[in-house]
């Protein structure tokens, strides 16, 4: 169940030393006989990008990769020039190992920011990482423990898609981290695979959507971090046509994409730092999508909501203080909210409720907020957790 | 030292019973006279405006007032027409008591949001507080007493504008909250009284100043009240001349008023809920200040940089990464970052620094952080505090 689970490709993961702990630090995807194959890519949008995603960037220019590199335990970030050189060449020594052009390389780093990357173990790793390359579930799930930081949790999945001849393709998938272009003290980072045969272009598309309805619906504490990267990686092993726009075959293998970050998604919030609480909040009846998302996504990061969801308080004045703040337009006094299926507020006044059934949903692990504007027909909904004292114990000190 | 420093004001605070605890809860501040006098303020900029916001805004149109009254414990926010009708009411009340018309009320609430109005302590207490007012100094020390909620100090303040001829004149203020346009639990208020006379609309261009120069520039969890308001009162008793704009006197003026505003801002930062630390973020260098406002705001609401505050840990990364997911456009790789006089990062990356010196810095009560993104001239700074497990205390329940 994770990126070896699509024909065509093989993974490892060892503890090289860059973690003082000796907990797994280096991990490899790459295709089984090292040949470039079609690849598409999701950086972070922060300004202040990390060399791996610099190089990553370069090393994607022509929608082609044979391998990722991945290392937890230090971001490479905030490291300037230095950090570029040894981006590359965490790149150049893959390469060697694996008898293919450094190009064809894509290289991802998570953890602590403003630190030079420690290059001894890593350049006695890669050797030693190369050697225990596998095609089987174990493989896959060493790479996948190796990319992990503050995670509590090995986040990996795999999905089908039905090829109408009665075969199926794999589309498998490991993650990290506490969330996307939203994350917590460190990176989210993502690795697809898949054994069907998508041209880079077409990959890319179904990358995007999969990643908006996906990683981009989840907000733990608003961070962006320098490192975010989502890769996909199609080998064509399945022997199939490549895939075409608007053709039904795209639909099936956009929808396993989607799927799979779907799934990596709620993973990454289910194991959130210090969260006790899992919040949807959706926003209905806004003037459009977009005042919707923005809406969501203000009741989402507001420290106070998610106070109140530490309490299992349902305090749904915030909620609408922070629908009026976010800049979306609407009348509040037509605004409904429900915590579950329990209206608490309509006309923008509180309403008459079961409390008991109230204080049900608010005790329970997960909560759904649904915040009817009445303004339109935009709907939009992301994923938040509660803030509690774990969390800021976890994010107070580095070290 | 209050709003009744400056002549021709009066105040009062008492218990009404609107705080289950018997708390003072109800405040006038009113000229000597009841004569309406001119008036400016600023409000929310929030959509779902409190009813005494909206109240407010009504009876300000022609730009005079003769008094405030206040109440703490309740925010009559998310009341609908019902809470527009009680705000009415409280003006109606006090206006009878001081024989002016009702639109010369102005009307301010903080507290919960979503819970209606007690209105029989209310209508029981104006008359009583109307026979308490004095133009003293513990009259005023009662009125800044009855406007707390979860503040743990009195906040208030007097400042002097030299009049040319010797005499000077006075420029009180009173505020709650713990930050304005970003405040915590509940909301933040001011009302400021000056004896110098000031036209209107000069009045409310020198206090948009003074707001942008101070309550703006703080902000404790980036949540925007429904209920935030400052304003000021100018009684003309000081017997000067109108200030007109572009005069000696009207800078003088401007200056004391962003004085009083800036010194309870202050206090409302010191006051912050549960914090240990402030820390003061200013941005260097952006290409505009516009673009070094949003940087530093989103330095100083950033979860993760107030974490670090908490643990006394110069985590420069997380810095540089919100400055880079902040929209202002810079190039990482000039950025420089200090706390205090220690410079850490240059170029942005690391650079050998005094971590004694810096150590003391980290545990000092105040942080200053100074980001230089070598980008332009466009300057700003913000306030902001810790992120603490006693702010979560504060906000996890409202009962």
């Amino acid at each position: 169940v994770s990126v070896t689970a699509a024909a065509g490709f093989e993974a490892a993961g060892i503890a090289c030393g860059i973690k003082p702990d000796g907990a797994p630090d280096l991990a490899l995807v790459t295709t089984a006989d090292c040949r470039p194959v079609t690849a598409a890519a999701v950086f972070t949008t922060n300004l202040a990008t990390a060399a791996p995603v610099q190089i990553s960037r370069e090393h994607l220019r022509d929608g082609r990769a044979a391998a990722v590199i991945l290392n937890s335990g230090n971001a490479n970030a905030g490291t300037g020039e230095h950090g570029r050189r040894d981006a590359r060449r965490m790149c150049e020594l893959t390469a060697q190992e694996l008898g293919c052009p450094p190009e064809d390389v894509l290289v991802c780093s998570t953890g602590l920011i403003g630190v030079p990357l420690p290059m001894d173990p890593i350049e006695a790793g890669i050797p030693k990482l190369a050697s225990s390359l596998g095609s089987d579930e174990s493989a896959g799930r060493a790479a996948a423990d190796a990319i992990l930081t503050t995670d509590t949790k090995r986040k990996e999945v795999v999905d089908l898609v039905e090829l109408g001849d009665g075969r199926v393709a794999r589309v498998g998938g490991m993650a990290k981290g506490a969330a996307m272009l939203s994350p917590s003290m460190a990176t989210m980072l993502a690795v697809l695979t898949t054994e069907l045969a998508i041209p880079s272009p077409v990959l890319q598309s179904m990358l995007v959507d999969a990643v908006d309805f996906s990683f981009n619906r989840l907000t733990i504490d608003g961070c962006t971090s320098t490192n975010d990267t989502v890769l996909v990686l199609a080998s064509g092993d399945a022997g199939t046509e490549p895939i075409t726009g608007g053709s039904s075959e795209y639909d099936e293998a956009a929808r396993a994409i989607r799927n799979v970050c779907w799934f990596l998604a709620q993973e990454m919030a289910a194991d959130a730092e210090g969260k006790t609480k899992i919040a949807n909040i959706v926003v209905r009846g806004a003037r459009t999508r977009e005042e919707a998302a923005t809406a969501a996504r203000a009741v989402a990061n507001s420290q106070l909501v998610q106070c109140s969801l530490n309490g299992a308080d349902p305090y749904w004045g915030r909620v609408l203080s922070e629908l009026g703040a976010s800049g979306a337009f609407f009348d509040p006094e037509k605004v409904e909210i429900a915590y579950g299926d329990v209206v608490v507020c309509r006309d923008g006044v509180a309403v008459g409720h079961d409390t008991d059934a109230l204080a049900s949903i608010m005790n329970g692990p997960a909560v759904m907020i649904t915040c009817d504007l009445n303004a339109g027909n935009g709907d939009a909904g992301i994923t938040t957790t509660d803030l509690s004292h774990a969390y800021i114990d976890e994010n107070r000190r580095t070290s």
